[in-house]
């Protein structure tokens, strides 16, 4: 066992400690609540939740290896061993912080289950052993082989960083030579259906230091899309399937053109984010500027056409897909967490390339809207599909909405969104910091504690409740004498007055790329602060969002505003916002203790007639709203985030 | 061969006949263009058009029964057969008015060759004979026997009253026969799938008198949904498949109940109203009022929670269906035309139970908006889906909107609603006209002449240019002195204002239930006039309808408006009708010559950015509107009839 080191990247994953503040708080409930529960679901401990049976899916696979039979057959999704694999990740994570060493022999003995699945050439797909074992490789389009491997990596690179144990590591390395010998070595043909693997090789890569795994990751990325038509191919010659997919929609998998052609996020969004997640690691790694380019303009087509306000992306149940520009229903959405896990990965990698507030105001903004809206606030249950419109009787019920459910389930059988949310939360530091070139960059303002052994060392403590908190306070703790460093602080771009004050002194910085780059020697007790402006503001939509015409919301910092039926007297479909009316921000003791905001408008007194001619009455009526990620916490509710204004 | 007589019902179809006003133009080119096309392309005559092989198939059929073998195989939809028999229900309906012995010689010709596709027992039906002989019943849910079998029965009757030629007539009756053998009789288990058969064997009934038709519709009817597993327990039975249909949902098939029993209108929307225009038949001539009476639950569900305001109904591509109350959505609407044209059927229907203008003015509205936007202003193009909005680059192109074409399409493969519209507008004195205990009813207000025979004899003749014309006048020309008789007008719910006045002279009379009663001893060359309220009408959705929240549209009479993009600098979707705003009418020459209407408002100036703090700048604009029907005549276009009102 090497000594504990991490990936060679900005900071390491301790360097980082969260305090009790809001994303604080969450890491904790997932720890407490979120990772154990989705243990006992892996483990089919659960009473009245589906059978995940992952697990042992791993202990049938591992006595077809060792006795060439098992009595148990698998089941479950094909990808249900990226269900332990992100459990792993996440308990990693948490093992870090707050080291629990039964928890980790559970660990442990789980890591030895995958052992003992994985066969003499490297092979590890719980599926294909036990079920398939003749049609490895035959079904890259949908078998999601490279997928689980690419999850178990990240799991494989995680554990070992926070344990320092390798043997999952070493069993992934295997796995990932084998991959290598097929596809690179032998040149099979093919890439993987669902992409993932690429970004999870480029974590091998930068953990190990094995340039192959880089090589690997660069060859999935560069192969995609430039024989459109291999899915098509791989299903004539291997006619079999497991979801029914229609090979010809080459976009779904993107592999419609080769990926340095490809201009528009279309297909499944989260295979989309997933891959441009990748090409953007291989671009900065391989500085390969025609392929940082082409993440460019698909960051600018999601996120200036194809984005909802909630950072949520995915319009379509069909395919669980981007549709057009501009096409984004609020109640039929498909808005997958994962999908908006996806784009914080793509974003916290364009960061990496350009150095630029466009990527983490959108990953602040997935964050604290779709991806906190994905769970329940106690950690119980868990949105895959996250709607800006509910209406109850409709969502989850029409033919057209059962995706779009009212409220929160407690498991579903696919467990794709909760441990992406356990295994984003657990890691959050990394996407808060970066460092390059000896500046410290603080993306999103997260309560806790950086300690810097490079250049400067020493610690930075963050203090602050964001995103309800107005004030971002930098402490400093120098190692030696003082901290001689530049640090880059984002000025989100929702803020339209923000200071920067130096021990109450305000400093001029004029932001670049909407980062204030202050260089200073930081000395103990020093204490820079970031002030915004949380006013409360309305949001216009573009007029050709056909969906949204003539409607706004609200959003308060980083936080998107909605309105729930119980906060309105049961309808907020009668509700319209009046256009010059007054805004006022008021505490709510519910939800975990929010800021709600209370809008001026109107209440229509229409009655059921569908249609009328006469102009329903109207009241006046103060609108109260709260912040969307609190949704959905009260019961069978209407929810609504654009409202009408008049 | 009998004399030529009609089904027994209020007038026959010899009794009106169309003047050159507006429905009388769409007839005349229904008979000009609609019927020739629909020959052609029955006969695979159509360059670049989908092959339909219909008759091709009666003739493959024939060869079969004749030399138990045939060359062709069939080709189509398992309910090709019903498209021959809805052209040929239209060219009956073109005969009577307009004889062509050319036309009637290939009618001849089709029916003989439909007679020699007979099977000795009376079993017709295409599909079976040439394609699956061992499988005849095997799938009442999906193969459509009874459904094809209905609407041969349509055009058998109809071509016998049109023609006085019965041969069609006595097929038809050889296969209700063998159904009636099959089901009654011997007590087969099972109904139709897709209803239709109900309505068509209350036609036969009416025509021939044979009460054994009348038996058979009323057995259909009773025990549908008895059993509501049937279609389970078939599939289970006889496990093979048209469509794939989920024989699990009992909805879509309307069998989830007793007819008696169902509340809500359910499932696939043309099958729905096929069915409830069945029962109420069923109902008026049994005399039953509990079934009468699940009518009129089931109509006014339709109509007072799940019809758009251009009488469209079915909110959902997946299934053709309805969905939930107050769910319809305007850009994903199905919409069919067919399933408009079954809720003219059906209210005509509930006419003869309930004489309300509840029934006629919904009639009315679905007629003159969805059902003639079904149709190319050229009668050369049709739309099955009549979308409430249309945006290219979305519409017809997005995985949601690939139904929702934003332009009429020349011919389908399954041609269920170009010759579906043709025979209701070459019928439509039956749907303008009916007597009941010696008082003549006006539903429609159709420019033409109707001929009374009974009690006070001689002719009405309406002459109007109505939807545009405020004014409708009956003339009268008794046989003898006068007519002395009960005249009932409809008063349409849309106009506030409205008069009826005698040579010149107002009449004072109370509608009941939406009807004018007026008993007059009417003499040669008295004029009645209805004297409407076409004013422009601003229409309020209920704030129930999620996709209508904050927006308003207008109607003029029956015709229901929206805006092109054509007509609104290419964008519509930035428009913004003024609260109190003007609106006045103008005259348009184009689309044959409409009032337009031009509505105060304003134009959102906004870029194309997804989010906006700044609320975009607005220009007032004047807001070009056309009637609904004639949308999509002029290029891919922009549409939308539900415009936000500020």
């Amino acid at each position: 066992m090497r000594e504990k080191h991490f990936e060679k990247e900005s900071f390491g994953l301790d360097e980082f400690s969260l305090d009790g503040s809001f994303v604080g708080t969450y890491e904790e409930m997932i720890r407490q609540v979120v990772i154990p529960y989705q243990e006992k679901a892996l483990r089919d401990e659960i009473e009245g939740a589906e059978k995940s049976h992952a697990i042992d899916n791993f202990r049938a696979a591992a006595a077809m290896i060792e006795t060439g039979k098992c009595d148990a057959d698998f089941y479950g999704m094909v990808f249900q061993d990226s269900d332990v694999a992100k459990w792993l990740e996440a308990a990693a994570y948490s093992l870090l912080k707050d080291p629990d060493p039964e928890l980790e022999a559970r660990c442990d003995e789980v890591i030895d289950l995958i052992g003992r699945a994985q066969h003499k050439d490297g092979y590890l797909n719980t599926y294909f052993t036990v079920k398939e074992p003749e049609k490895r490789w035959t079904n890259l389009e949908e078998a999601h082989e490279l997928y689980c491997a690419g999850h178990m990596i990240e799991a494989a690179v995680a554990y070992a960083e926070c344990t320092g144990k390798e043997k999952l590591l070493e069993i992934m390395c295997r796995m990932s030579d084998h991959v290598y010998q097929r596809f690179v070595t032998e040149k099979a043909e093919g890439f993987p259906g669902h992409p993932e693997v690429e970004l999870a090789l480029m974590r091998l890569y930068r953990y190990t230091d094995n340039n192959k795994y880089k090589e690997l990751a660069e060859h999935f990325v560069n192969c995609r899309g430039v024989d459109s038509d291999y899915f098509v191919k791989e299903s004539e010659k291997y006619p079999w399937t497991v979801w029914g997919n229609n090979c010809e929609d080459r976009e779904y998998t993107q592999c419609h053109a080769p990926v340095r052609k490809q201009t528009k996020a279309v297909g499944h969004a989260v295979r989309a984010v997933y891959l441009y997640a990748g090409m953007a690691d291989v671009a900065k790694e391989t500085q390969d500027e025609e392929l940082a380019d082409a993440c460019r303009v698909l960051w600018d087509n999601i996120t200036k056409q194809r984005m909802y306000v909630t950072g949520a992306i995915g319009s379509a149940y069909e395919g669980e897909a981007f549709t057009a520009d501009y096409h984004l229903p609020n109640d039929t959405a498909y808005a997958e967490t994962c999908a908006s896990i996806g784009l914080i990965f793509f974003a916290r990698r364009m960061l990496d390339l350009d150095k630029n507030r466009k990527y983490s105001d959108i990953m602040e903004r997935a964050l604290y809207n779709c991806v906190l809206a994905g769970m329940q606030l106690d950690g119980r249950r868990f949105f895959y599909v996250n709607p800006l419109e509910v209406v109850p009787g409709i969502s989850g019920e029409a033919k057209t909405h059962k995706h779009a459910l009212p409220q929160r389930p407690k498991w579903f059988a696919c467990a794709c969104c909760p441990p992406n949310v356990a295994r984003l939360l657990t890691s959050i530091g990394r996407y808060a910091w970066s460092q390059e070139e000896g500046t410290v960059y603080s993306h999103l303002y997260v309560g806790g504690t950086l300690q810097i052994n490079d250049h400067a060392k020493g610690k930075i403590t963050v203090v602050t409740n964001y995103p309800y908190d107005e004030k971002v306070q930098y402490h400093f703790k120098p190692d030696g004498q003082n901290m001689d460093m530049k640090l880059a602080i984002r000025i989100p771009g929702w803020s339209q007055n923000t200071q920067i004050l130096l021990n109450g002194t305000r400093l001029e910085v004029t932001p670049v790329n909407g980062y204030a780059y202050i260089s200073h020697k930081f000395t103990k007790d020093d204490i820079l602060e970031l002030s915004l402006d949380m006013s409360v503001r309305k949001i216009f939509p573009s007029e050709k969002l056909n969906s949204d015409s003539g409607k706004v919301t609200y959003s308060r910092g980083p936080l998107v505003y909605c309105a729930e039926g119980i906060d309105n007297k049961g309808d907020v479909l009668a509700l319209t916002v009046k256009r010059e009316g007054k805004v006022s921000e008021f505490r709510m003791d519910e939800l975990g203790g929010v800021v709600g905001i209370e809008v001026e408008g109107y209440r229509t007194l229409g009655g059921d007639e569908l249609y009328s001619y006469e102009r329903p009455q109207q009241d006046t009526e103060v609108i109260k709203m709260i912040p969307y990620y609190t949704w959905g916490n009260r019961g069978l509710n209407q929810m609504r985030v654009w409202i009408p204004e008049k």
